[in-house]
């Protein structure tokens, strides 16, 4: 009997599908090699899908992925049609939160053939961002809107369940890596929401005693994530402090055509989400050279979570050989197509 | 008749002291040459004073210093000892906030000889940062303390005034610049405030259409000051943002050590106040390595803010004299005072 996984694919916009193509071809030509089965079902929810409906996926599309074993989404977003409030949020965070996808993870090291900004090419982080509340909440308001009075004001909601369960999952991350963690907070600025992590992160360090965990101020991490990547191993971090850092990541690894990430459940009771951390570019969808490497790895990001481990280090070695060639390693130069082959070429 | 001008000097905490004093050196002799006169009066308000007092100033602090024409910050904090909650919000946040000091100015660009982190060596960027508002507001609070149901909420105040000053303090800065200002928020996923603070950026910029201005996401802007910095000339950005993006800068401009800052009431109604970024370092104050050089450069500020364009302008060519000597370039390698004489030499 074969294994066979249902998956969701979910283009999205602009270079959402060049990439999301390439990547189900990659993690097809994977299964047969290990001996399982992949079916897709590809669902167009996208900024022209809500320019033909008004809505970014119908209405029981949450209910329709739920059965899936995971998603593999391209990317969301075409701001000069569909402002980002609507896509994002009618989209990719309601897919976030509905399947209970805390744990954000984000791999930041240099393949090889890569060259990163920084002098220093020797780090490999993973960073662990929240998904599901802080910052990223939605809560708050305006009032005396337009005049000179006007107050805006944005909630951040921490609660118990969101930090405790991050930050174990951060220190089961360090446990399987090198362990050491890394907690971000701003607790001398913001004395509620960043000392309240900070105590759940000192309280969590007496369990997880066999982890070294230190805990650093965002301004001071972005700095280090800089001046000394190589000192770093599991960072966690808060949804906008990770949103921030993965995106610092995604610098010094290169650019964000390098920049894996998988939306996880950890309990399982809901499908995971994997998708590039680069956003649609719709400047550039038409010229076919999106990378899609992030998109790639995001894939053997998804078989891993599958349980598909050897078919993960296959496609993650294909990725590794294909750049070690050059191909791929500079933005914009090749071809999605032409990379794609040489990926597919290097897995046989 | 000579300019005199008085300063209030609080050396703080740690390596404060140090730096403080070789400041104070380096603009008495400039002061000397250009014919000026600096009268200094020094307030040893610290985390020291703190543990004798228990308060890290005297009740009437504020007052005190309303007087002064500017003050000269060392450093301010003594984790091990006092609370950063305590040191911090008892002295650097309320100066900052009394004297209406809304415009926080850092310079982030490569002294010559300095080698910073990124192959790219070529970036002159002037950060903007709120510094009364936003993610620092202080409010918030938590419910069921230490209990599994535990809530904790921190909420950012932007108000009209508030953004709309320090927009407007960008747009000016961007003006006597390279007339390009970048503001950085994170609207797609901030729904209130950041959509709020873009709404003004979109006002201003109609009245200040000479500048050309461009909004981003804090997640790509941290990526953008590792990928491509010399595409940025002044950014404007939050309390927080600010604060993130002005360790990167210290970042990329080889670290701390040279990261100098303003804390600006651009209205002159209260004492404007000059820090470098850099902590106390309470750690390595022992050691007598700390480097100056930032504490010099927000001393340059101050003379530029005084009205002493020329003294400032001396300094500053001293201090890269200095540099490109290759004395003080390398952290922890010279003395305090072997970087100070080098540069009161380079004054002559
Ligand atoms: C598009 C945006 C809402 C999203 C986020 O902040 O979560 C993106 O920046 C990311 O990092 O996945
Ligand atoms: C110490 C801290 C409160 C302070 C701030 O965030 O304002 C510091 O990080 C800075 O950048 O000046």
């Amino acid at each position: 009997m074969m294994n066979s996984y249902n998956i969701a694919l979910i283009p999205g916009d602009g270079i959402g599908s060049s990439v999301t193509d390439a990547t189900w071809e990659v993690l097809g030509a994977a299964a047969k090699t290990c001996g399982f089965h992949l079916e897709g079902k590809e669902f167009r929810w996208s900024c022209a899908f809500y320019k033909e409906t008004g809505a970014m996926m119908p209405a029981n599309g949450i209910e329709t992925l739920r059965g899936f074993d995971a998603i593999l989404l391209g990317a969301v977003g075409w701001p000069a049609e569909v402002p980002d409030s609507v896509s994002l949020h009618g989209l990719l965070l309601p897919i976030r939160k509905a399947f209970v996808q805390y744990a954000n993870i984000r791999p930041h090291r240099l393949l090889p053939g890569v060259q990163g900004p920084l002098k220093s090419q020797d780090f490999d982080i993973v960073c662990i961002r929240e998904n599901t509340e802080g910052e990223y909440s939605g809560a708050g308001g305006r009032v005396h809107q337009g005049t000179s009075e006007e107050v805006a004001v944005e909630t951040s909601i921490f609660t118990r369940m969101g930090v405790e369960r991050i930050l174990r999952f951060g220190f089961e991350q360090a446990r399987k890596r090198r362990g050491r963690l890394a907690s971000v907070t701003k607790s001398n600025a913001q004395k509620y929401s960043m000392v309240f992590w900070d105590e759940m992160t000192h309280k969590l360090a007496a369990e997880y005693s066999d982890v070294c965990v230190s805990s650093f101020h965002i301004d001071a991490m972005a700095a280090r994530m800089i001046m000394a990547p190589e000192s770093l191993d599991v960072v966690v971090a808060s949804n906008l402090f990770g949103d921030i850092l993965t995106d610092l990541g995604a610098a010094i690894q290169g650019g964000l055509g390098f920049a894996a990430s998988a939306n996880i459940n950890p309990d399982r009771s809901a499908p995971s989400m994997f998708e590039p951390v680069h956003g649609s570019a719709p400047d550039i969808a038409h010229l076919g050279t999106a990378n899609p490497i992030a998109a790639v790895w995001s894939g053997a990001m998804m078989l891993e979570h599958l349980g598909e481990a050897s078919a993960a280090s296959l496609v993650m070695a294909a990725l590794e050989k294909t750049t070690t060639q050059g191909i791929g390693t500079v933005p914009g130069k090749d071809k999605t197509d032409a990379i794609t082959a040489a990926v597919l070429a290097a897995l046989d």
